[in-house]
């Protein structure tokens, strides 16, 4: 069994949105940073992957939503790398509240990328060991993300702010881009309940963007399908399911 | 002597740019923070404020910079109300490293506003007394801001995430807006050592602002201006001293 590491957090206004609840994207970073905690705890953090001349990238992330984090709330955040194969590592988190109720579940597929010729690596034994994660030879598939039928779309320059340190868009950056497109009415109205975001290619600076996006209602079932495009190539996809809020 | 309060932080990944080194925007995030831990520990919070129809803003943030905390780094927030008067409250912080060594200092004016009617409120005895600031008759002026005599703009459409609890753009956002026109070679050849922004108007979700910028540079000194503005109309003003990053 892989071992789980948990760092307690408390939910600042700046990770909210204007319904006082976190944003997908803030969820996502306080994750990533409790996976980078682990990592540094068992000797395998950046410097270390580097070594190998790799760096750590997420390809999709599935998020399940019990109930948004609320501004001010203690939560912990959970980690667990739990099995990996060749190429790919499934990595969970969990974000619950201090009395152990469940609020939101993250599963990700993680890859070694080569520093240099920005392509898959399949994963060293002395980078993945500490984790204690399952070897297995099967690859588990997340769901097929459904394509945009007829949409609409909104432009977005890549700024400087939206870059992080390996020099690409931050991965929070493409929650924004994807979510701000549904507008005010829609996301004061409507909580996310599952969202599914996967990324094909990155994004670099000077890059402009369009956010491509449908709305389908169906038997009041309120979904969400998503597109980053440069021109007609698909640079990030993902599908969304709403709720009505309390 | 006012009372001083003071948090550890950890600067993480997130609040860094491609520099590795802390934004602006999130050095004011984590100060607002420590002065919000200040105000509930007080009995002072948002919510006792709101009983008088009120709430705080921020009018102008001077940013004195020695160097900008980098990422990983463990840092103390320090923040003491120091003074008020009839209208205007001053409340200093300073980032530092466990060592004792300042490496920013962040002088503010702080007004608290009527909700409903959006004016400027005089400052209630109940509210300013637990802090132990001292009362003065006189108005303590921050530097003019210097005005773009001939400059350039890029617009930015506000976004959905840009809004806070209170409906209105976080200030953190008129930091990017104004920095990022100043472009990828500027950001990473240069970092500030000084800015002092003012909050004029207040601007709202569906608005698109134009972000005008200036460089000059005299003697060897770089500095730069900014105004953020609607048409002709001005809504947030900046000037910024800079110095070759190390």
């Amino acid at each position: 069994m892989a071992m789980k590491y948990t760092i307690p957090h408390e939910v600042v206004y700046y990770e909210c949105d204007v319904n006082g609840t976190m944003t997908l994207s803030s969820m996502v970073a306080v994750a990533i940073k409790a996976s980078e905690e682990q990592s540094d705890s068992l000797n395998r953090g950046t410097d270390f992957v580097h070594q190998f001349g790799l760096t750590w990238i997420v390809t999709d992330y599935q998020l399940f939503i019990q109930r948004l984090p609320k501004v001010g709330e203690k939560v912990l955040v959970t980690t667990q790398a739990i099995e990996y194969n060749k190429y790919f590592c499934y990595r969970n988190f969990w974000i619950s509240t201090e009395a152990g109720e469940e609020l939101v579940r993250i599963e990700t597929i993680f890859v070694l990328m080569n520093i240099d010729t920005r392509k898959m690596s399949s994963v060293p034994e002395e980078i993945i060991a500490p984790y204690e994660s399952e070897k297995t030879k099967k690859i588990k598939r997340f769901p097929k993300i459904e394509t945009i039928e007829s949409g609409e779309k909104l432009p977005f320059r890549v700024r400087f702010y939206d870059i992080d340190g390996n020099q690409h868009v931050n991965n929070a950056v493409y929650f924004n881009w994807m979510l701000d497109v549904l507008g005010y009415d829609f996301l004061t109205r409507y909580a996310p309940s599952y969202l599914h975001i996967r990324f094909d290619k990155e994004v670099e600076y000077g890059n402009e963007i369009d956010s491509h996006f449908e709305i389908i209602e169906e038997s009041g079932e309120i979904s969400t399908h998503h597109e980053i495009k440069i021109g007609e190539e698909v640079y990030c996809e993902a599908n969304a399911k709403w709720q009505v809020r309390n």
